[in-house]
């Protein structure tokens, strides 16, 4: 399925070597200021070619909103989003057409369809992420005029952690760290693989503040729950943690239970939810990102026919994923907090403040 | 939402002191034998009090299938089955009612409702699991009819970690570790923090075998996503990975893409997922459980009216809830797989083998 | 799909002759006050026996309420309830399980499934709208507290049709008529009708009093199509019109077309329903009632191998089945119409008059 | 919602003076061929200008396909179709923009959303069916595959009411009619109503040929009720019937019931739908439209501030919108089937036969 939400719903389409990629927005409340501009912006953040961190790659990745949006504002009505696809050079990729390269989706992809859009991963594309990125710029618009707003960073590549969490710094380096010292650390392993014809793996984490208690809902639809699946939906994400996360299992409950005091939770190792709802307190996610599958180093592979390859994956792409990735979480994790404090409107809009 | 799947639907009711809990099965494909045994059979693995490990309550959970059987198997139609709730003591909660216990759903539930059903968790209790193992062992007969099958098994206990998996094992020791050795010394931390009426968090393993490649979905509904939302709305999992997990952070691409040989992959570090769809290997994730929250120990917190509170929680609590999450997560892995069993049906039925 | 409604939901369940029917209420707002008898009232209206036109099967259908109800209010969690079949005399049907009756839906369910339930017609019994009358219930008592009524009534039964609409009059006779000169004379076609063995088809209305301008969804969700889908799921329905329906077809836009004036609409040719979205004046829905299938009549069919049998079928039936259609007819639009509101209410709560 | 289907999906998109109108289709099997030319095609018929009874309006809508097709097939991932809007000339609405339309959705649009979108009816224009009837090409050519094709012809406009079906005549008529005597006479009575500056009502009659026993669900999905809902959810229709519908009110049951033989139903008053299930027979629906809104004849209404006006519709507009719903009617059904056959392919591929 290609749509994601129930109340605030997006639906993305297109192949990285096709005429385009895009987004349908559809149940966004109505006098959302929106333009062109907030999309772009997002889509800039995601793009390739920012650093000498990520892919050189050129992709202009202006977005056209072709609905839903009228003088200034959202009306209520879907607000599709297309971005064009300039480099379309399916012949790049002939060479791998008939040949699986290890850790992509071309061998699953041909065993669930029978046929595979080879040209640049086709659907599997990071391209993909484009229609996210769009549908979670109006989603952040939207969470705004609730007072709501998510702040993303890369904190961990290979074996460099981040010690610190310093949201103004996040943009104003290549690896989108939050912790300026652990950036070039971290800058420096990146450009350590790539020298070597490898790549990294990382962590990224999300942060949702503003959010008021009572989001999200107890049994399957967990607002961890809602989250987890949003944010394992990106490819290349492997694993996901709310709050303290895999670090619980080696605590006690007199270590892990967050106490109260009058002014609320005094400590937040749950994350910010408690039984599937909001508490009030910043909700915190940490995703598992495996290093990117397109490596020059020689990988033992086979064609479509079963005979044994070896392939070297040339061209342009990004040694570690995780400072792309970064806009795709927040965007993901603004796609679930809209549709959650829309549901709670629709069962108690006295809980939620007024549109601002 | 109470309800979980597309295709095959699980929706799950009741609370811990009224008077039953239970499930509606429906999308469940006719002509699957089925009879109650095969649902209390699988309610026994979660019921307390199979050993010194676990609450010491007595219920009793016989369950009884209200629809959707008929001669022994199903029909198509909707299976219900309801479990009444032998014990209802809510006057063992009075002294909770206006207090807020840390790390439970308490304070979250009334931020949500205006209002919490405070006898015993009410609906956040743990038997709300009843109606998902309940849909799980549904579940469980379609997948063997599709030759598949779900094994899970605690892997980590605080600091004591498995290291082999002898599924064998697994239910020979209450723990429910896959293996003999670190079973005990996992029991004996139990224990311990039991002592200490403390608790103790870990890890539980679940694993999908014989699936067929072509699974699950490409975008939002990447298998992995499913599996991580399905296991992280269980109560306490704050966690999931799905094959190596977080480990990938620090791996490069090299180690972690897992090579084709001319019999398929050659390593397993995917989880049998790639783009979202399996790859025919066996489907692994890893959840985090945090340590249960109900403890003797004192604890800082309020009651309704903010005023600061001191609590001991006293009465029948499980000191380490991974032993009876292993039950649930095999359902709620099972739920994901028939719906993606079917939904691959749906979209080239020759892709999957005929029900057996 | 067992499931009806969105944001509130509706799960049925229950073959007629099998243990119990039932429904699982999902989504339902805090606070709203509920208990066993408002179900049961609902029940009493459409269960058989109620009068010499209708089947004389004696059904007690009490409800029994299994969660989502706490100190005589709705909680948030789902509401689930369940009615015991009483008589279960599945011989009763043993001469007609290898026959298929005509007008009634065993053929199509034996190719469907490849299996039936062939006690009483199983899942396609009649007795499958007590859940559907129990969730209705529910959405009545939500609807309520929003201001909003449903009335539904019995206007036309073979060629006798009505000429008034006197809501007072309604449970006042048993076809269930606003108009007591018609209700005699629809009376007395029934009685005609089985004296001779046969039965006879009717139209009942539906309308729905209360609803503020701005409910439904201008697209694929308009509130017409919404009320078309819930009331033609209604066994036996073959057609359904919004305010004037078909007798739109011969006339011209200058007649059709509701003028506005300072008040608003001076008159409701469009059943309440422009675009998709409630005008603010009464929703009107009428719904095409076919003559009930069980005849005493012989009749051509053909037996399970393909041969010829002639069939007559005994026992209790109703032979107008529209006075017990009213309620479900009911309960159908109150499932519709609390869907909407709470759909507006998470799009813009203002437009929506508080919970009273 | 913008959203139609639940396995074979369509999101639509776009206002009639914006930039472009659109849809998104998810769920296709792959492998269905399909081309530009195949949506082409099925717009051009409900394209204005076709002939002097419809509008004369010059819209090229040309659509493409930005995605889901490879190689003249699909591939299994979303196909997205946009159409751009070459005619944006919204300053021929600035004399209505403050001021409510009789029979259109100005009022509740403006009530639900606070604003609206005055240029061309916005989001409620007749465009916005360009996205269902592009779906409803792919939707197609997938039942082709299976066998099956929908057939719809205007079977009564005003008074003129149409006498036999003759598939070949439709497209031969304007008002395409399967009637050619009947063809005549409707379109006299519309250029009548034209000159009138007054519009008129009439029926659409669907029919879907080929279709399997064993499709549709039994309780809410009912066949009859996913059709009644796709086709009430197209503008001006406000009345819908399957098989006799509402003259099923006045017979009786000996007479109603379809006789079944040894060759399998002798007969189709049912409409190819029992129980929800289709028979195998024809599955027959029946729609009313209502007359035009737009009509030149003056009417009483009232502007934003809720002073009185009185209006007359100048331009371009279709005086019967039967001959233009035609192919919007058929596209929502082939949706619905589409929906239905592989529903039933996930629950039983056997009764379904191979993509051909």
């Amino acid at each position: 399925m290609n749509t994601f939400g129930r109340l605030f719903r997006v639906t993305t389409f297109g192949e990285s070597h096709g005429p385009a990629v895009g987004a349908v927005i559809d149940g966004c409340p109505p006098g959302i200021p929106l333009e062109a501009e907030d999309v772009a912006r997002e889509l800039r953040r995601r793009r390739p070619g920012q650093s000498a961190l990520v892919t050189p790659r050129d992709e202009a990745d202006e977005p056209q909103i072709l609905s839903g949006v009228f003088e200034g504002a959202t009306t209520g009505t879907p607000i599709a989003v297309v971005v064009w696809n300039r480099e379309q050079r399916p012949q790049d990729y002939e060479a791998l057409k008939d040949v699986y390269r290890p850790g992509h989706a071309d061998y699953t992809y041909e065993r669930k369809y029978g046929v595979r859009d080879w040209r640049g991963s086709g659907r599997a594309s990071g391209r993909e992420t484009l229609g996210r990125v769009a549908g979670g710029a109006v989603a952040k618009k939207v969470l705004a005029a609730f007072g709501m707003r998510i702040e993303a960073a890369t904190v961990q590549v290979g074996e460099v952690a981040a010690r610190e969490w310093n949201a103004g710094e996040i943009e104003k380096n290549p690896v989108r760290s939050a912790d300026p010292a652990a950036a070039a650390a971290m800058a420096a392993a990146i450009e350590r693989a790539r020298a070597e014809k490898d790549s990294l793996g990382g962590i990224v984490e999300v942060r949702i503040i503003g959010a008021p208690a009572g989001l999200g809902d107890p049994v399957f639809d967990k607002l961890g729950a809602r989250l987890g699946a949003a944010l394992l939906s990106i490819g290349a994400v492997k694993g996901v943690e709310i709050g303290k996360g895999f670090a619980l299992a080696c605590m006690r409950g007199s270590e892990s239970n967050d106490p109260l005091g009058p002014e609320g939770f005094t400590r937040n190792f749950a994350g910010g939810v408690l039984g599937g709802i909001s508490t009030g307190c910043p909700i915190t996610a940490r995703i598992a990102v495996k290093p990117a599958s397109s490596i020059g180093t020689p990988q033992r592979t086979v064609d479509r026919g079963g005979a044994p390859r070896e392939i070297s994956i040339g061209g342009r792409h990004d040694p570690c994923i995780c400072p792309r990735i970064v806009p795709v979480a927040e965007a993901m994790a603004a796609l679930v907090m809209v549709d959650a404090v829309l549901g709670q409107r629709a069962l108690r809009p006295e809980t939620i403040p007024p549109l601002g």
